[in-house]
C-alpha cells in the first residue's frame, strides 16, 4: 500500500469519527499501519475535523519518527506505536473521548458484559486500566498510556477484546484496519451506554452467565461461526 | 400476496428500523409471513442496512428451510419462525437491540407499567423472559429464545402485550404485519426510556392503578373503543 | 377569526409538536379556541403527523359538539374544553407525551422550582394532580382528567404557572393561543429534563429559593419586567 | 475593530450557540469586547435566533450605556460588563441554559474534575458561585450575579478555569473572543454530562489525580505545550 493510500484510509477512517458523532471538535484520532513498510498514517495534532484532509495524515514510523508530512502528528502517537509494537494482529487504532465510554473511564472501573449486545463483540468485560502513577507521567506519558493498556491485557487476546478505556482518560478501540477500529469506537460507545442504564437501573446487577457470552461470542467469532454471510 | 411483494414489506419495515433510528450497523432483524403460503420474508444475516436491498429478502419456510434467496437468513431466523407457529394471530416480527429496552433486558426485569404511554400499547407489564438454562443454549440457542418468549406469554395474550425483552439479550416486538411489528419496536422503545426515568426518579415506585390501565387500553382497543378514526 | 384562520392556527401549532420532536406518531394534540365564537378547533383523533393537513381540524364547540368538520376529535376533546371553560383568559392547550415531563408524571410529583430556567416560565413548581378515583374513572375520564387538572389549580393563576402534569399519565399546557401552548410545552419538556438531572445528582436537593424565583419571574412577567423588547 | 464588525463577530458566535444546540429559543447570550473602544457587542433582549439579524446587535459601553442600536440589550448586560471590567484578558462572553450544566448549577454544586477531558480545558473544578443572598438581588440582581463570579475566582485564574456555573441559575464562560467564549460553552456542556454520567455511576468517585491533570493541563496550555500545530 502506497503513503497516499494508506494517508486515504486513515482520513476516512478519522471522517467516520464525526459522522457518528463520537467526537467534537479535534476530540480523537485514527491511525492505520502498514506492516509490511513499519509506518502508520496518522491524525495531525489539534486540527479540527471539518478542515481535515487527506493530505494532512502523517507517515509515522514505529520509533515514532515522522517520514513523511508537514503536519506534527496527534499528541497521542506515541501510544499508537506502542500498541502496534505489542498487539501484533491489529491494522487500526482509535482514540475518541466518546460520552460513555470516558464516563466508564472517569470513574475508573471496567465495563462489565451485561448482555449479548456486548458479547457479539467483546469476550467478557472491557479492562479499566490501572491508573498511572507519578514516575510513568514523569517519563513519558503517552508512552506510559500504551504501557498501562497492555498492562491492563496480560493473558488476554486483544483480538478477542478489541476496546479498553484508560482510567481518568477515555477508550482506546483497535481493529484489522482504521475502519474496523472506528467501528469497534461506535460499538464500544452504544456497549458503555447499555450498561450505565443497566447500572444505574440496578447497580447490584450481575455479569451475564458465561454461557450464553460464550453462545454470542462463538456464533459470531468462533471456528463454527455461522453469523453473516460466508 | 406474492414472494415479490412480501419481501417488498419485509424490507420497507427493516429499512423503517433504521430511519427511526433503533439500530446501527446489522443489529436488528424484521421479518413477514404469508399464512397462506406458510413462508415468512426475513432479512438476511449480517448485511448492514445501507447496503439492503429487496431482493436480499430470505424466503424461509415454518421449519426454517430455505425456499428461495441467494443469502444466509437472519441468524435469529428460528426464534421468529417459533413465534409465528405460537403465535398464531402474528404476521410480523421485529428484533432489535434499541438502547432503553436492552437496558432492562440486561437488568433482566419486567418493565412495569408506570403509565397511559405503556397502556395506550401494552395491558400490563412487559414480560421479562427467564434467563436461558445452559441445556437450552447447548440444545438449539435461536429455538430456545423462542421458548423463552412463549414460556413468558403462558396464559397471556400476545396480542395485548406485542412486546418482550428477553433476559440478557434484546426485545422482540410483533404485530399483524411487519410495519406493525417496527410500530411496536419503537413505542417499546420510547415506554423503557419513560419507565427507566421514572424507576430512577424513584425507585419505589409503584406500578399505574389498574383502573386508568384499564380504561387507556380500552378505549384504543377494547370492543367500545373511541380512540382513532373509525 | 374565520373557522378556516381557526383551523390554520392549530394546524401549524400542532406541527410544531413535530418539528420541536416532542411527539412521535400521534401522541399529542393542540386546539385553539375563538372565545367570540365559543368554539375551539382541534386535531383529529389518532391521525399521524405526517398526513395532517389543516383541513382535518375540527371545530367544536364547549360542550364537545362538532360544529365542523368530517373527522372524529382527538379523545382528550373534553379535557381541553374543561381548561377552556375553567380558565378563562387561556387561547390554546397542548397535549403531550413528552419524555421527561411524562417520567415525572409517572412518578407521581409535582416538579420542583430548582432554578432560573424553572423560574423564568412558572411561578413555583408544576403541579402534578392527584391520581384519578376509580369513581372518576367510571363517570367521563376525559372530563374528569380536566377536572383533575383544574382542581390541582384550586388558588392558583394559571397564567402563572402555564402547566401541569396529570399524574401516571403526561403533561398539559396552555397559553393565549395555540403556539404559545406549544412554546410551553417545549418549555416545560427542557425544564423537566434538567429538574430529572438534578434530582438524580441530588436527591435531597432544595428548591430555589424564593428571592431568585420571585426576581427571574418578575422581571419576564411582572408589571416593572425589562426582559425583552417593549 | 468597527462597531460593524464587532457586531458581525458577535452575531456569528451568537448564532455558532444556536448551531451547537446550546440554547432554544432566546435563551442565550454572547457578547464580544473592543478593549480599544471600551465597548462591547451583545445580544439584544429576547430576540428568537432565527429572526436574529447582525444589525440587531447592540454596542454598550462599561457602565452599560447604550452607545448605538435600536434595541434593548440582553438582560443580563450588566454580567457581562462586570467580567470584562474584573477578567481583564477575556475578550467574550458567553451565558447558556445548557442542559447538564444547568443541573449541575441547580445541584449548587462545583463540577469536580474527573477526566482528562475535563483537565485539557480547565485546570481543576468547575467553580459553583454562592447562592445570592436578599440583600444582592435587591441591589441589583444582574451585577450581582457578575460580583458572584468573580467572588467565586478570588484567587483562582479566569484563564486557566473559563467557565463557572452560577448557583441556581447557569453557566457562564469566556474567552479571547466571542467564538472561544462559545467553544468553552460546548466543551463545559459535555463535560458537565460526563461528569453527571460519572457521578451518578458513583457517587463516591474521587477527582482526577493532580499529576494527570498537571500533564493534561500543560500539554496544552503549559508553555512547553506540545498538543496541535505551533
Amino acid at each position: 500500500m502506497s503513503y497516499l493510500e494508506l494517508k486515504r484510509e486513515a482520513y476516512e477512517a478519522n471522517m467516520e469519527l464525526q459522522r457518528r458523532n463520537l467526537i467534537i471538535y479535534t476530540w480523537g484520532n485514527v491511525s492505520q499501519i502498514d506492516r509490511a513498510k513499519g509506518v502508520m498514517a496518522i491524525k495531525p495534532s489539534g486540527v479540527p475535523y471539518e478542515e481535515l484532509l487527506p493530505e494532512h495524515m502523517v507517515i509515522v514510523d514505529m520509533e515514532n519518527n515522522i517520514v513523511e508530512g508537514q503536519m506534527r502528528p496527534s499528541s497521542d502517537t506515541k501510544t499508537h506505536t506502542h500498541l502496534y509494537r505489542h498487539f501484533e494482529t491489529i491494522g487500526g487504532v482509535t482514540h475518541t473521548h466518546s460520552t460513555y465510554a470516558t464516563a466508564w473511564a472517569q470513574a475508573q472501573v471496567s465495563i462489565p458484559c451485561f448482555g449479548t449486545t456486548h458479547a457479539d463483540f467483546a469476550y467478557g468485560e472491557i479492562p479499566c486500566t490501572a491508573v498511572m502513577s507519578d514516575e510513568q507521567i514523569e517519563r513519558d506519558y503517552e508512552e506510559e498510556t500504551g504501557v498501562q493498556i497492555t498492562d491492563a491485557f496480560a493473558g488476554k487476546n486483544p483480538d478477542e477484546v478489541p476496546m479498553v478505556i484508560v482510567a481518568g482518560h477515555a477508550p482506546f478501540t483497535w481493529g484489522k484496519d482504521a475502519a474496523k477500529s472506528v467501528y469497534h469506537a461506535v460499538v464500544l460507545e452504544e456497549i458503555a451506554r447499555m450498561a450505565y442504564l443497566t447500572k444505574t437501573l440496578n447497580t447490584q446487577q450481575a455479569s451475564l452467565k458465561q454461557g450464553i457470552l460464550e453462545k454470542h461470542y462463538q456464533r459470531k467469532h468462533g471456528k463454527n461461526a455461522y453469523y453473516g454471510q460466508s
